[in-house]
């Protein structure tokens, strides 16, 4: 079921666990890049895809894995202090970079005030031979739904 | 605000994400352990209480943060393969365990059958002489608000 | 190349590093976990055993990957706290519990004195029937050298 | 006791473990910046220092802590898959960003080759009132140790 309004699957929330934190008292910096990644995976979910569609699920795929989207880059800043309990508002600008890449830029409030941001960058590349591909014709349909009647913006 | 239906605190849902699973195509054991804390934290909060309630928030705590609540001891056992996108449901059965202790049994299941299974016992203690100490009341609430209406049952 | 000494892969040292504790000040209880895993590896590796040999490298696998060793069961025991910096000893015992399963228990030391425990249990199954089978036999030669000049011991 | 050989803190091993992949069969990306960050502190203390000389050690730190050190901004770029049990060199370059900053970029090589790349700023701020201040001096020493002999280069 593919829903229609982006709004749906690219503003998302995610609540700040104790495990997120280091010894300082805040977020321990790496994690911000995880979300990052389980933000994506929950808006291609909520834009109405299977997992199985998109992420391999190993020995017992029934049909072969074909297109692999490896992390090409990453990158992260971090503006204010985040800590356990914090209720933080995620807004994502997914974007293709080029022939068979995609990136997700992610923006995490609270508040309505930014506190950080992040940025993860994929290739589509065949599975078994590693060479780069077009984009599963599904991460494609995202892409474009996702800039529906959003209009040109930026994060 | 603290609600007074346990179902609300102590039944809980779990997506699993690609960054959960190893190259076996599975879930990565520990991860487990990690979703049981989670659903604590979860758990305390659809209960009614704040974070800063119960977890320490570093250098800016405005107030000296009194009792810590260490993880003595934890378990887990898998029974079925986990993979990423599955959805999860997540039964908790939180207990006193004698003075100043408790425990939480998480049971973890997929479309009704049992997946895996985990356990944290954590102790009360003093934070700055880290000797045994009561629960902090807030934790009592919720320890005993969680018995109330659901009588004694086992997972 | 193949060690006959079995204190070279069964008496490892780790240091614990920030991003291992949490905001209480000290290690954040479920990485222990992952260390137990990280120090079975080592072991093999130090055995004299290729990780490629034990662990499944995904889609450019050249042969099929036969056995999977997937965790049944863990467990930690948590008597001290860890933090960051803490140089630490790991001492292991790995045991057949018997037909094509074992179990590694890591005693986890600091100057000589305990600070934690943890267990690993693992089942052979046919990577991809998902049923039971024999150890393999790189497994079995481990756990053999592993007992051998050593006689019965516990942690 | 401080080594005044850059090499023995710049240059650095890391053994790729099970846990660090995904179900793709390759490292799952933020596990590299968290290798960076881990490989800072090595640095640190090969070259000298202790580890409660810079960072918290919680609430029984017996002196109090001044100085923060958070991360503000990351990055990390992928050129080969990565896989269980592969040897990794990781080469450090610690610069000065100004007043109160310092990054360490990190090259990991394999056989000699590019793999991937990560780099980690940092800014020091007043622990207590979160403005930014001076580096520790010992950071300074290390950063100005870990030029010497070097001449300017780059990775």
């Amino acid at each position: 079921m593919i829903s229609n309004n982006p709004e749906q699957w690219l503003h998302l929330e995610r609540i700040v666990r104790f495990g997120d934190t280091d010894a300082a008292g805040v977020l321990h910096f790496h994690h911000l890049l995880r979300w990052c990644h389980e933000a994506w995976e929950e808006s291609l979910e909520k834009y109405g895809l299977n997992s199985s569609d998109i992420f391999p699920i190993g020995f017992q795929q029934q049909e072969p894995f074909l297109v692999a989207l490896p992390v090409v880059h990453c990158e992260a800043d971090f503006r204010l202090p985040i800590k356990t309990g914090d209720h933080l508002e995620i807004l994502l600008l997914p974007e293709k970079t080029g022939t068979g890449g995609f990136q997700v830029q992610s923006k995490f409030q609270r508040g309505g005030g930014d506190v950080g941001f992040g940025l993860i960058r994929h290739l589509a590349i065949n599975a078994q031979t590693r060479e780069r591909c077009d984009l599963p014709e599904k991460i494609q349909l995202w892409l474009e739904a996702s800039s529906v009647n959003l209009g040109p913006r930026s994060l």
